[in-house]
């Protein structure tokens, strides 16, 4: 494929991507089909000899798109909000062209400087403490992470660096791993300090929490992956007061901006750039270059685990730009305001329950009565395949989660999914055994 | 923005990221600035209101392209191959567009059956013992990870849970934390047995090695993060014998085919899928899915440190079948034909010496003479900024590494980077110090 018909291809596929995504509510959301259907509708090897693109096309609907949880549509209520807007799929192609990989400073500079400006912005749109910003010779900023995970495993990595180095101070004949073994890790059922749990989007007091971490002296990482963005609006931020006065803290999170981001864009921020860093350097020769020894300059791959990055920030300047603060806020309270929206349906039908407090976009819900029932409404809605929900547990209790995930979910399709769930409901307890 | 300026505006990204790679070799492979030259070209902060796409797009040439290491440009020869191909972006945007997030085989199951038919493929091509094959009842199998780190951390992780599950079967008594203080990890000086080492593309001999570890019971893990996709070439096949007879290995790599992957293809393959993912499992309700009871479903996310992964199976489906496996050989050979034309005018010249056997696309060379004297060639090439490529360092020599990168690097660019270097040694030559 040259230059000239990826012209031609690219574009069609532009149009393919909007035709998709236009139409994606006229799918099934979640696909009716046994494991292992995909291995026998293609061969088992890889061709000798170059197939046509238009073979390959045609291939996307009779092989992929059956097979796909449509996480797009606006009927898609499952897990959290995935990712996807037209100027983070811009940029996105943008990133791929580029194609450069940031390990480094000189790598690609202008992929190393626009995540760090772009991670101040986003600080200061988040109204983080003056410590949590780079600046131009701060001692703070952050770093996109590929994923949530990697996030909080290099949290707890650099944590754990770091205490092992104060003991050594004071015990120099202890090993690491010696160590290793007096180390303690707090946590509560949901792993860390976490701001949005995934099963019902509960808040922990980082305000109670933040005391007790400073004056025993432990490192605090706090887990907004669901919540964190939408400290941008104001209403919200009060959930995130406490982490001013920490003497260490790591912050990851951001998937509702993910909204708009498409994948990927979980960050971690330190105050202190020295901590994270510490875990990870590796420097070989063939990574040095002149511009390290300035002390001006960023090199990220000693923020993470892996070696390599793509220009993930692109995305975040692209959104920033084409939607604005006030767009970003205003699409935030929409998804609020529709898990609201669906919460005063449940509220008013005396069959059900509202598990936990709704305070973003995820509305916790069951029929009062055993699990089992639940269950079984449940499996109604997934084999009904007009709309998707996941369950969670709460206290024993087996409980359905409504999440407000796709970025065209609109006050209609709140109305419809809830009339469905009743019209089961219905049907359900119509049943013998009920 | 809306689906009909998403079309307008994607075809006009269409036309910039043809005209960008079409025409990359026009600009300065290396940009030309100081550490921190971004900040000031932009905003200390998000803007409230939206601006405009015209904006935005005029920024690129302005913010962004001076700051940017080309490498897709014909004169990069540094580090390794990044990522590109025109088959590779389309199957990018529609996998950005579909968006899913493939943590289990319920949360889109093309995503999941897709990756495990087409490391099958892979693992056809590469010739690999029928035990890594997923096939429909294998044990073996492969997985896409995010970079050749993680691949490598995986294979640790899961090594050492190995480990520690076979002492605990004969001493119940002991702890984790005890058992890890006594484990051992046995590294050369590039880390891991591996298959075509950074610094120079050593091999090492896993023939010899192998039964080594099949003695001792020892997990073997190989890194073929560069060279592995070349064993698709039978030529090149001979290199990773040995591994046939072990009961554990991991294998991860293919850098080489990322040329046309575009990034994060590094792929780990095992013989014992549950080796791997008895490190891993992570089952909380609201990832619990019918079908995962049926033993017939990989759910991926227990053989990867993050929870969420792209559909990223889709470019290997595009790239294989758009190139034919011969289409991929030919490109292989290719480029190793590059490599051996270099050496070759390296050879032809009494001042150079040629450091370590070309096999692959690298070439290792230097002035003879003193690491200083390399050190100021390579200063001048580097702000030269004609052709970009970084050092290394063998035996404590200071050497350059030439690596053939970009897909579309030819004969006349190979020869025009010689002339190059020889024109600046022998200003370097003419130099009052030498």
């Amino acid at each position: 494929m040259d230059a000239e018909e990826f012209r031609r291809r690219g574009k069609e596929m532009i149009d393919y991507v909007a035709e998709y995504l236009e139409n994606v509510e006229q799918r099934p959301v979640y696909p009716d089909l046994e494991p292992g259907y995909l291995r026998s509708l293609i061969p088992s090897e890889a061709p000798l000899e170059p197939e046509s693109y238009e073979d390959i096309m045609k291939d996307m609907e009779r092989v992929i798109m059956p097979g796909i949880t449509h996480w797009h549509s606006p009927y898609f209520f499952a897990y959290f909000p995935a990712a996807s807007s037209y100027p983070a799929m811009l940029a996105d192609m943008l990133s791929t062209a580029i194609g450069c990989i940031g390990f480094s400073w000189a790598a690609s500079p202008a992929c190393t400087e626009l995540e760090t400006v772009m991670l101040d912005w986003l600080g200061k749109m988040l109204q983080l403490p003056e410590s949590f910003i780079a600046g131009t010779d701060g001692q703070g900023g952050g770093v996109i992470q590929g994923t949530a995970s990697e996030a909080t495993l290099m949290s707890l990595l650099a944590a754990r660096c770091k205490a092992v180095r104060r003991v050594q101070t004071y015990t120099s004949d202890k090993s690491e791993v010696e160590i290793f073994s007096q180390l303690v890790a707090y946590t509560s059922e949901q792993v860390c300090a976490t701001l949005g749990t995934t099963p019902s989007c509960a808040f922990d007091q980082i305000t109670e929490l933040g005391p007790i971490c400073n004056g025993e002296n432990m490192w605090m990482h706090i887990d907004a992956a669901y919540a964190g963005s939408a400290f941008i609006c104001p209403e919200f931020r009060p959930l995130l007061n406490g982490i001013e006065g920490h003497s260490t803290v790591g912050l990851n999170g951001f998937w509702y901006l993910k909204i708009f981001f498409c994948l990927s864009t979980p960050v971690n921020r330190v105050k202190k750039r020295t901590d994270i860093i510490g875990a990870f350097k590796m420097d070989p020769l063939y990574l040095k270059h002149e511009n390290q020894e300035s002390g001006l300059v960023t090199d990220y791959r000693h923020w993470q685990i892996p070696l390599g990055r793509r220009f993930r920030s692109l995305k975040l300047w692209f959104v920033f730009r084409m939607y604005g603060l006030q767009g970003l806020q205003a699409h935030i309270r929409k998804q609020v305001a529709l898990a609201k929206e669906f919460e005063s349906l449940v509220r008013a039908d005396k069959r059900f329950e509202i598990c936990a407090e709704v305070v973003l976009g995820l509305v916790c819900f069951r029929l009062k009565g055993s699990n089992e029932l639940n269950q079984n409404l449940l499996k109604k809605i997934t084999n009904s395949r007009e709309i998707h929900l996941v369950p969670c547990q709460l206290s024993g209790r087996f409980v359905l989660r409504f999440v407000i995930c796709a970025r065209t979910t609109e006050s209609r399709h709140i109305q419809q999914a809830w009339q469905h769930i009743t019209q089961l409901t219905f049907e359900l307890l119509q049943e013998p055994n009920h």
